[in-house]
């Protein structure tokens, strides 16, 4: 009898399993967040839009979220990451080839300072971009992986690739456990990212969209590799919409970004026939990061007109990176 | 004590539900190929390369499968189909535009016959891919979504978009549920074949690779669009390992073509660290769809050496589409 009971009681508690549906408890997601109006909204959204029931469902085929890299998923200043990789790379050619110091932008750039690279124009940006034509772009993203594992940064003396957002990882994750596509949207290049996207943000390879060049096939005896072409797209400001229609042929209902160069991909996730939602993170921590609104006046003054919500990492985020306390 | 008795059996049945394993029996996967040594090496690399337990096993996020579209999931006799679509669309142009008949390249097309547009130089296609600029995305993949659902072949008299291949739609199912992602990679224009790739094919636009141009984004009062700008690649022969690895960055381990515009796809995916398979569809069945060796003559000739497969549509092709008996 008592086993019998037993069985009933494995059984229905089985069964149990099978059809009660538990609700992830707000607390439990986005934990690097702090508690306010911004988080409830991001999560509104992600159970709004994940609601059959709701009307303003929407289809996991179609729940498309574009993240900006550089300020957004890691720290840009006080240079973009990818420009510090990229005139270490030509210092060191230049201390190879010494000629190259009389030659732009090679003088240039060998004998930059920090202000000077912070204010590159996207011609020399694109120039650099370049500069690694003909090179295999396995061994690029080697050289990158390698530097961006290696070397540190200025200011907080930690290997580049530790200085993401955690909060921001973390929101990746409850997109993709709410069966959003997480792509990132970049003005880097394509490859370097690619370089880290997946270990660092669980952003597979190709949902890497970035600044882009044209690759080249070749063969020999079986040996096959792909090398570096020109630049093909610089991929900001309107750039970044252009290119989500050539990758993704969707629009985003989720974007997130924190400069100008993010506000056409929020004007055109906005235009949307689905929900939407445009985030823009405002770096305003001296304290536990940098403060400066550069580089985003347009995005700043537009925000509210825009329904546009504006992420204060002094006020949003809990906690900055993993290595914080 | 009946309901006891019922309620008891439906809780058993529910968890046996839960724990029994249906093993998928080998017969009932892609029904329309015939028995015979194609279908048993296709299904032996499935079952190879998702096993945990096999040597060959291939991590999900790395089983890439790369399908050509003309003349492999779809007909490309007597001309490619995207190319009946631009020709019927210039033919409208020219009439609606009579002094254009005087300016080549358009006298030469709207003067063609079937023979002169089966043999169309890429400089005149890309052309015509060109012939789109400034055009909005969304109103060009309307038009050529019309043109495939309302236009007729001109030998099976039934709309473009029911000439794909019955095989080949299963075996897209059946890689998609062993969690293969698979993708398009073709010389037709991206925005072409995206127009109907989600309904015929269940391939997501956002894996349709193809010939494509750079866009435009263009805002006016919250109102958004995306505007066709110039072709910046050739998607055949060497551009397709180019385009794989600019779009998707991994190599496939699973390629499917039928002709030489493919070699490049075949080299690239062979040479590979995880096992891989290249497979040929060959045209050789007069009877039921046409024949001919044009075109794949390279591929013909290096496929035993290479260890690449051919598909014969009539050998290896129970049914070749959904209308035939």
């Amino acid at each position: 009898m008592k086993v019998k009971v037993l069985i009933r009681v494995i059984l229905i508690f089985s069964i149990f399993q099978v059809f009660y549906y538990q609700p992830v408890k707000a607390e439990e997601v986005l934990p690097s967040w702090n508690e306010g109006s911004v988080k409830e909204k991001i999560i509104t959204f992600v159970e709004t839009v994940t609601d059959p029931e709701n009307p303003g469902y929407i289809p996991p085929e179609d729940r498309i979220a574009t993240f900006d890299n550089d300020g957004t998923l890691w720290v840009e200043k006080p240079i973009y990451i990818q420009i510090a990789y990229e005139v270490y790379r030509i210092k060191k050619i230049v201390e190879e080839n010494p000629d190259l110091k009389e030659i732009e932008p090679y003088k240039s750039l060998y004998d930059s300072n920090t202000e000077y690279l912070a204010g590159l124009d996207d011609e020399t940006i694109v120039w650099l971009f370049n500069s690694h034509k003909g090179t295999s772009e396995k061994d690029y993203e080697k050289e990158a992986g390698d530097f961006l594992e290696k070397e540190t940064h200025p200011d907080f003396k930690r290997p580049y690739k530790e200085l993401t957002y955690l909060p921001m990882v973390e929101l990746i994750a409850y997109l993709q456990e709410n069966n959003f596509k997480v792509y990132m949207v970049t003005a880097g290049e394509t490859g370097f990212v690619r370089s880290i996207s997946e270990e660092v943000y669980n952003i597979p390879v190709e949902n890497v969209i970035g600044s882009f060049a044209l690759y080249e096939f070749k063969e020999s005896e079986g040996k096959t590799e792909i090398v570096r072409g020109e630049i093909a797209a610089f991929n900001a400001g309107e750039g970044k919409p252009a290119n989500i229609e050539l990758f993704i042929g969707k629009k985003p209902v989720f974007a997130f970004g924190n400069s100008d160069g993010d506000f056409e991909m929020y004007q055109y996730t906005a235009d949307n026939e689905y929900p939407s939602i445009c985030l823009s993170l405002h770096h305003d921590d001296l304290d536990r990061e940098v403060s400066y609104d550069e580089g985003a006046e347009e995005v700043l003054k537009f925000a509210e007109e825009k329904g546009w919500i504006i992420v204060s990492m002094k006020r949003d985020f809990k906690r900055i990176f993993l290595f914080d306390n």
